[in-house]
C-alpha cells in the first residue's frame, strides 16, 4: 500500500519506462519528493519542452529542435556520402567516433512483418529521393539484427536501379573482446569480411 | 554531441536522479519521444502534481495527499504502539509485510554529525511528544548502519525518563540468506540476539 495516490501514480509511470523496474520507480518518486517544488517544476518543464521542440529533420529526418539538424545544416559535412541508420541515438553513437564526415539518413525503425512494421512506416521514400548523382556512396550500418538485414537486403534490391554504391559496416568480433566467448555468427561474418594486411 | 539542446536538458536531469547513468538517460530520453505529446504532459503533470499535493502527515510525518495518512486516520490501527522509522519508504516496506497493526513515526534521516543533521533535523521533539501514556510500546526500527545505530541510542536515553517500553527490531542473518556468507558484524548480532526454542 503506497501512502499517496499521487506517490502511487508516478511509481507508476516511471515504472512502464524501460529499463525501471518498480523498486527503481520508487526510488525515483521518493527522490523528487525530498527535492524543492521548484526543481520538479523544471524537471516537468523540461519533459514537455523536449516533447513539443524536438522534430525530425526536414533532411536526415533525425531528432532536432530547429528545421533543419546541426549535421545537415553543417558546410564541413560532405554531401557524398550518406549514412543510413534505424534511430537518431544511433546518429549519436557514430557521432561520438568523430571519425564519420558524411551525413545521416534515420528511418526510424527497421522491417519487421511481424510487428506491423512495413517499408511506408520507415523513411524509406525519402531516402531514394536523396541518391542524386551528386552522392558517392550510401553506408548503411543498421542494427546486426534479423530486422536490421533484412532493412539492409532490401534497401541494396530498391537502389539498384540509382546506380549509387551502396556498403555495409563490418560485421565481426568487437573490439576488446575474447575470441574464444564470441558467437558462432559473429565468428563466421568475421571470417568472411576478413581484410588482407 | 547531442542532435538538440532541449534533449541534451532531459538527458541531464535523468542522469541526475539516483542510480540512472547517461546512457538509461539517454535511453529514457528518446523514449519520452516516442511517445504523444499528450503522454509526456501527463507524466510532467504526474511529478508536478505529486510534488505540491504530497505533504508529511500531521501525526506521523510520512508523506500524504491528506492532512492525516490514511494509516493515522484508520480506527483499525492501534494507538498503544509506535514504529519509528527513517524514511517514508521504510513504511512501504513495513506494511508490505501485513504483520504491523501499529502507527508509524518517521523521523526522515538519522542523526549524521558528519553531514550536520543533528537532532532538530529529524522529527525527534514531534516523536517524544507522542508517547503520551496511552503509548504501551515503541519499536526502534531504524536501518542497520551506524547513523541508525547513533540515532537508535540517542532516542532510547532522550525517552528514558517517560518510562515507555522501548524495543528494536532484530538484526540477525537474513531470512533465505547462506550463513557462510553473512558479514561478521551480523553473525555476531545474530548470536547476541538468540531466542530460545
Amino acid at each position: 500500500m503506497l501512502p499517496s495516490e499521487s506517490i502511487e501514480r508516478v511509481v507508476e509511470l516511471f515504472a512502464s519506462l524501460p529499463t525501471i523496474g518498480k523498486k527503481t520507480a520508487r526510488r525515483l518518486a521518493f527522490h523528487l519528493l525530498r527535492q524543492s517544488e521548484q526543481d520538479v517544476e523544471q524537471f516537468a518543464t523540461a519533459l514537455t519542452e523536449m516533447r513539443s521542440r524536438v522534430r525530425e529533420c526536414g533532411v536526415c529526418h533525425t531528432f532536432t529542435d530547429a528545421d533543419v539538424c546541426g549535421i545537415c545544416a553543417s558546410p564541413k559535412r560532405t554531401q557524398s556520402v550518406i549514412c543510413v541508420v534505424e534511430q537518431p541515438s544511433d546518429v549519436m553513437a557514430i557521432e561520438r567516433t568523430g571519425d564519420f564526415r558524411g551525413r545521416y539518413h534515420v528511418l526510424h525503425g527497421a522491417l519487421s512483418p511481424l510487428d506491423g512494421i512495413g517499408p511506408e512506416d520507415l523513411r524509406l521514400k525519402e531516402l531514394i529521393a536523396r541518391m542524386t548523382p551528386e552522392v558517392e556512396e550510401v553506408i548503411l550500418a543498421l542494427n546486426p539484427t534479423v530486422e536490421g538485414e533484412v532493412t539492409t537486403q532490401y534497401i541494396a534490391k530498391l537502389s539498384s536501379p540509382l546506380g549509387v554504391r551502396i556498403t555495409r559496416i563490418a560485421r565481426g568480433v568487437p573490439m576488446g573482446s575474447d575470441l574464444e566467448f564470441a558467437d558462432d555468427a559473429t565468428l563466421a561474418r568475421a571470417f568472411e569480411g576478413r581484410t588482407p594486411l
